[in-house]
């Protein structure tokens, strides 16, 4: 499961069942989730209409929901979509999205965590935040992912599924088990929802492995390798963006078993 | 009208005119939709509010609406636009997307098929499932556009409008003529949103035209060339969408007509 | 203030302290708006829901309100924001997106205006239409920046705080003073948002010089300098936008000193 091996299987399987994925997903970063979906072989759909997201999820792989830019109306939907996924046994990710920086999203997240994700993706102040160790400002990590670990045992522990604390390396923790990812670039933070859309890759890989901790381990080796081999030709974030597509769309196997720095 | 020169009178006169385009667009496409009508000359506009979609329309050359990512306050704004386009006598175009996905989906495009598009431009799956004989699973296609074909003529004859579908092969028809545009890439179906930005350059090519037909043809055509080029030195989705919004704004006369696959 | 020192400093400080700024943006600028913050250093933060726009204005250096994409649930939440940036001293940046295009537009304008903004920064045609001597053409501009001069002059006045109007040649007045800015490169007009992005920068740019009308200036002076740098080596809209990000990540002294045309 931790071998470059069984991550280039999971890029094979993602690009010959293209799993639909259901994002429910802020204003900012629906256009490069999206574009990372198409850029690995899955087929991305936003739906947040509260008179159709349970049949969206309902014929999707993994539904992701990201609290980014939310309003009462999208919760709402998020509350119906999930009810759907756990009722049918789907997967569905959560990305909390500023955790800490205002009471609404505290009480929003509250009763998210409550429903129990498979999956919970966020930087370092976002998973302190969730376990009320830390005020985010705003919607950059203030925190070193390490400095989140044991918040995100506690966690995982506390929803029964996995956590993925994000940064400079990032962990994947299911309470018990800890594995880390020591791929990606700085210039990663310097384009925006490039947190967003891991969530959404999570989802990919966590409905085409069936098994959360793998599929977002995956996820985080798969994004991290395509960071750094766009870095190496970017000039700035502008060109960053650009090349990371292109990367992440054109990953070969030894371009990724080379490269992956999993433990 | 099918030839590479009225194809090209086309692009000069969205250069001189710059059309501004009304469009009720998902939030997915925005950025890309507004982009692409920048990169032929045209004038994009969006505005979603009931407040102010009737006085919009009537000061814009034509309206698209693309149900992308819709829920019911977005579904009125789009019918008072419509009302009030069809009272001006401007034309009016509907992308479909995710047509088949779920039942309000199909609900929505019921009501809105009623209120004669002056075009439909949807995907295989999309024009299939707008007739009733498909089931689209999520917003990217399942099916080859040559299999909508009847469908696409079908409903143009239900309408009274023009029908495209889109896929490898172009098609259009108004239920008695069909022309095919046999351009285009690959890529261009892994870039988010290049159906959705399509639908705009129609409403802004049936501006400039006065005509249905033969604006949406054209529209396709420009479309179609524009990504070839695109893709001739572009490394993945990434790079492709940026060369192609390049391509578009410097279309000249010899690459267009020599690549040109009009029938 | 007006030296090509005094710019680098706030290059500087954007890159030292990260300001927050609060965005209530239009959806089809939010991803250019985001990323041309973290271009610069600052830090972009995207919320709307009236539950939480008043908390989150007092965690950030400034707010701005973008109206390109409105309706009243997001013209309430406007309103509390900067109900709340006024009482806590903080600045806020008026974005006037397609004033005088409709009724709806003009009436919501006239209630922001008297909460005095800061800032207002628009196109020939908005400020013009702001004080009532145009009417727009969606949301492109149809008038230089010249011919808005006096209205602007007038707005300043009104508000109390300053405008700037921005086209070929950039203006700010705070209806006494007049500094100009002439960079920036035609290719900006082809790219949706970039004036909207502009109107985020200026919020970054207030927040780290604590001064309305210089750091104003000195976002429309760094602007326009990576501007012209980044279409230097431009194919087109595309390719602008991707270098335009680079550019403004990566401007040094040099580059933005030797190149400023400031008056």
């Amino acid at each position: 499961m931790k071998s470059g091996e069984a991550v280039w299987r999971t890029v094979l399987a993602l690009r010959a069942e293209s799993p639909l994925v259901h994002n429910i997903v802020n204003f900012v970063a629906m256009d490069l989730a999206a574009n990372v979906l198409l850029a690995v072989g899955a087929s991305p759909v936003m739906a947040h209409a509260r008179e159709e997201v349970a049949d969206m999820v309902a014929i999707a792989g993994a539904l992701t929901v990201n609290i980014g830019t939310l309003d009462p109306a999208w919760v709402e939907a998020m509350h119906l979509a999930i009810d759907r996924a756990r009722k049918l046994d789907k997967p569905w990710i959560l990305d909390p999205v500023g955790a800490g920086a205002t009471p609404y999203r505290n009480e929003v997240l509250k009763a998210l965590v409550k429903k129990k994700p498979a999956v919970v993706r966020g930087n370092g102040s976002e998973i302190l935040a969730l376990m009320g160790k830390s005020a985010a400002r705003g919607v950059d990590s203030a925190n070193a992912s390490v400095e989140a670990l044991d918040a995100a045992r506690d966690l995982a522990r506390k929803t029964g599924g996995v956590v993925a604390v994000t940064g400079a390396v990032d962990y994947v923790t299911d309470g018990t088990q800890l594995a880390a990812v020591d791929n990606g670039h700085a210039l990663m933070g310097r384009v925006t929802a490039t947190g967003c859309a891991l969530t959404a890759l999570v989802g990919a890989c966590v409905a085409v492995t069936g098994e959360a901790f793998e599929g977002t381990l995956h996820a985080l080796a798969i994004y991290g390798v395509a960071g750094e081999l766009a870095a190496r030709d970017a000039d700035g974030p502008g060109s960053f963006r650009v090349r990371f597509l292109d990367r992440l769309a054109g990953l070969d196997k030894a371009g990724l078993v080379g490269r992956l720095r999993l433990q």
